[in-house]
């Protein structure tokens, strides 16, 4: 049996290959790190891919901004029907539908136990924390394939009640993969709560995920800044007030908002290829979210951080950036008591709560954040619409299941 | 009645000068804030000095690297005993002995009421947050005099049980203004809890403070890094290992401790005026620290920064660096989940706690970062004497009442 | 100028009465407790009360199952407009509007200090915790008049941030002096958070806060339970699920609305005069919510408990009772591993939050716990009604400011 | 090859017996619960014991009062070396030396996830929570043997860095399979902290654990309550006050020796089997220490309940305690705004930090509960000398090795 897969195929280029159906172990490929060929994947389970988002995490390396190899097969965001089932699995059989967190995790480390799973120890010989299908992540197959093998899978996967009730908010339940939860994370790293005043710079998927998010934790106000004016429509089509900063700074029009220049809270949905704002509009500048977060976040708020900052940024337009250094004013910071929260989402920390609302009618994420279906012969496409900015999310459909 | 009282003279100098006797009002004077002159203070005490510190932050005023105006009163670590109490006080009275934190906060804004005094809203016309004798903090008068004017006394004292007892442990007691509890808000924030390894950088008497606060923690092993021997020793008088940073970057000295390159636990006890490691010991370089904690702190772990970062640095060496901007790899930190605990020290949050392990026996904060006493008049040499580096934290003893 | 009041008149009876307009000292009174006589309160100001609420733990008073004396002034859910200022009074002014937490608290004590302000330390002789018109409390006098003395009001009030945006909400708003945050207390102490189940016990005004709290806290399904069926109306027409405790206990219904017979977080807005389930329907049981909240609350949840349980009891049925013991089923508590959280609520930690949550339409607490405006002369019909049952929460308008 | 495990042989009787050597399946047995028979457990190791202690919840067993079948090999707290591994094993090895903790979890279920070990929900047929060698619990075979079978291995067991370390230490280290985190559960429950005063209800190794574990955090005083003057020495030993409890209530004793007659933090370290104070001193009254500690824990404070409540005590002198119901000075604790916190003690959460405590020798827990070596086949005397209220906690060496 073969199986269909989006891999990377050089900068800007991305195709749909044959790939071979997986098996209970790790076996070489593009990017899997020596340590890990051959390793023995009986705890394991084999799913039928029913849906597979593009994220934009993706597009770093599409973009050529990372060292990923060709040939790399991509997807994190992966949800499906349990078909093969290892022998060391105990609690999931065939047939379940699963959930799994694009966080790769071990269930038996010293972080696991502490549900910090996006830094599990045992994963990636380089370096804690590992995902599908990413570069210097360990080499785990990635998902936006027909059939994906998911480790761990006793502790990774999230299974869902009942098949037929998830089959109908499927769209919904494919975003707690990744960008519900992360943007989640951010704002509860970022402090939100009943009442608070939210800023999120940045309405992508994870923005506007993470808009969602402090609707659903009860802020009283969420602003939204982008520079891209179909991204921040879409933000206002469920609530949010936005800002557009490509007009300038966010502190002036959030005044206009909410009659003080400053917000409770503040969250970097952008990462290391921030833009400025202003005049700077469109020239990168890695530090300008960060800087700005200072600015208006309140004395004694927290900043969270979703939004990936890179170790190493080959394709950098300063020597600073290259290495993964900012230009921040931390004095800022400092002088308000901020708190930083930064890093990868646990997803586990987040998404049964989050299947249980949406499940619930509580909240509408797949509606939200725009989810788009595309067959995965599409995936091309899809990358390249969503990298041009438009205000989708798209989700893969390897099987047509979701558009039978 | 006069009051004297130590006094910034220009760039390296202070001096011991006569200054008004103070009464329940603030009035023009060096660095007071137009705002804040005629404030009324009928919800202060006076008190009669017994102990007033010398701060390392002092210190960034003195060298010239702030904005501090001439004739500035210096100090903000004082302890004393009320002689006077303004009209609308209701819990303290006259021979009371307190400790003063040295944020001054009003117990009535948003801030205060969740346990934030360092950025209160209502004291510092200029900013939230405020202190005694320090620039751009609203002009409040320093405490390194006879006798100084303590506002929202009863919000902000904590009073010793008993007279006594607190003049037997006076220079433990000394440390509850100012360093201990910045120390221990160190630890607090950089997550030391029982077992934990800790790494401190900078052995001063905030490191030193943060060591015992992480020891007291039941924190496992505690490091201390600094370039500055008779220091380092010092740490290892109670018990911490050391590293001199001035052979190089602290993680092969760590790993030979640990047996391993990382601890699980950061704190920052040097701040913006930071110098190189290894070659460059010596050279001003400021996000040395910071860089340096992300490289050495576990993934998931968190970095306590009680060491001062500003906003603006005018004697700085690069242009950078004067606007408060740091260039910082927090690409790593990211990668390493970390978070990042920033600000001034609430003290009201842990005095009383540390009072009271004080008073029980279980610390020696004097002892540990070497209490000298001096009379106030000596003022100019204890600054001069800890600027050169002397393990060594100065106590001014203005009425003779701690030599006695 | 007079001050009419409503006030406890024995057993069974309130009565408007006329009481001496209030000044800047507590004097002697009905219930003032000895050592508050004579009191200078000059961090008070006077407030034209705009509405002040009959709350049901003033109906244990009026039922005489407290030894609350004649004469006593009630009522402690109180909102106004600032009419006089005291002369220690720094950050109100006349014309302000606020709402009064119907905790009395000094913002100077070591629990005010942490946020306990329910059980503060220097307001009430007998022991922490005070509040207005209150049986045991001190000897505040109550709020259910035209005018009244808040003491320590820059502490204690929460100023809305525009007057006639305030009075467009006004019936919303007064419900942030007690049952909001109260029941936004009990749901907190439950763990509730997105994606929880819920299930409160008793649908009275604090239930239906709760169910409310807990909706906007994000959780997926809020139960509630009582035997009376025109307040589990009341529940059901904001989205909650009911469940009618005479029909038995509340698992088996649980399981029916959920699929198991457990919830993730347990309320208890019912307190020491709660009634058995099934059978045992309208027969005094004080331990029965708490016994049922053991067994339908998830290992590893908590309770909240709001409700009142009370030190000692005169009117109840049982000698162990009287003196405020109840049969616990303890040991089920413990192997669940469950966590009680019991005590007055500290409104302060959640009225800014609840009140921003209310400016900004997010929630619509008076229409859920059907707030309904009476004049304060209509009071005793008010009483009368809410201890029939009525599915109402009575708001009274000593100024006839609502109704206009 | 055989395995000698002690049993219980019927109400104050255990007896060595012979047993089979384990296999990874759990077979039938006595207490093995229906479902659990024939359950694989390739997941599992199995260890040679070299340290297995007497635990006080043992006695409640073989004093005959609860519903353990003869025959049942007894035995919870578990220190062994790794001399086989499960097929599915991947971390461990044969020769690590590990500590097991007491609760069996499965580090794979939704409060695995959340490190609520005590109460996992696939191990233990019955309902959530199990333990080795305990009545309801699943029947897992217990550890007072020379060999054990340890299920989930990965996730359950504690790795020692070093096998000679650990064995110069390892009757402290016997104490992390249970006691030790137990203790420090109930002093964290009980929000132990720098600068706390604490109460400590009962002197047994539970309660000196939990003395330890409150020194350890931090506390300013100890406290420690019991009618056994040899277990009050053992506390007074180390460092803590103590409180004879058959003098009267504790509230005189602690003013005394504090000035108050109240602490911060109330730890209950004896449980259901507890007896009455003062004349009622020997006469067992459940819930006196539960009524007791909401007599002398401030306003504000918490209760860490790690003494055990049952739901079932047919040994109980009265029909409520038969079914596990307490009369409780509810309302008291209510007035006080008590939070009480009870249940198994989650050890995973906590016996990493203290590992490295004691590896670093922060903490003397062998010393502070006078831990005596015993060989196996004197079980039978360790327990009664136990049950007689010997001021020593018994380890059991199986093999010699630690006598050696």
């Amino acid at each position: 049996m073969g199986n269909k897969a989006v891999s990377y195929a050089g900068a800007g280029k991305v195709e749909v290959i044959d790939t071979p159906y997986p098996e209970f172990i790790l076996r070489d490929g593009p990017g899997v790190h020596p340590d890990n060929i051959g390793r023995q994947v009986n705890h394991g389970v084999i799913i039928k891919t029913v849906a597979t988002n593009i994220c934009g995490s993706d597009q770093h390396m599409v973009r050529g901004r990372t060292t990923a190899p060709q040939g790399l097969v991509l997807g994190h965001e992966i949800t499906g029907e349990v078909v093969e089932v290892g022998r060391d699995v105990e609690f999931l059989k065939v047939g379940d539908m699963i959930s799994v967190p694009f966080n790769i995790s071990c269930g038996r480390c010293r972080n696991c136990k502490v549900g910090q799973t996006g830094i599990c120890l045992n994963v990636n010989p380089d370096r804690p924390g590992s995902a599908y299908g990413y570069v210097d992540m360990g080499g785990w197959v990635g998902g936006q394939a027909e059939y994906v093998l998911v480790p761990y899978a006793d502790w990774n996967a999230l299974k869902f009640p009942d098949r037929d009730q998830a089959m109908e908010k499927i769209l919904d339940l494919a975003m707690l993969a990744d960008i519900f939860p992360t943007g989640f994370h951010g704002a509860v790293g970022a402090g939100v709560t009943v009442g608070s005043t939210v800023y999120v710079a940045g309405a992508g998927p994870v923005g506007l995920a993470a808009a969602t998010a402090a609707q659903l934790l009860g802020a009283a106000v969420v602003i939204v800044g982008d520079l891209n004016e179909d991204r921040l429509a879409q933000a206002r089509s469920f609530g949010c007030e936005t800002v557009n900063v490509s007009l300038g700074d966010p502190a002036a029009q959030i005044e206009q908002i909410l009659g003080v220049p400053e917000v409770d809270c503040g969250i970097d949905a952008v990462g290391f290829e921030a833009r400025g704002h202003g005049h700077d509009a469109g020239k990168e500048q890695p530090a300008t979210v960060l800087n700005s977060l200072m600015e208006i976040t309140r004395a004694g708020g927290s900043l969270g951080i979703p939004g990936l900052y890179v170790t190493g940024d080959p394709g950098a337009e300063d020597e600073a950036a290259r290495v993964g250094s900012l230009s921040m004013r931390f004095g800022l910071g400092f002088a308000k008591s901020h708190t930083f929260v930064t890093g990868q989402c646990p997803v586990m920390k987040y998404n049964r709560g989050l299947m249980q609302a949406i499940l619930n009618d509580k909240v509408s994420i797949a509606k939200n954040v725009n989810a788009s279906t595309i067959s995965l012969d599409k995936a091309p496409e899809g990358y390249a619409a969503f990298d041009a900015g438009a205000a989708q999310k798209f989700v893969l459909d390897p099987h047509g299941l979701i558009r039978a």
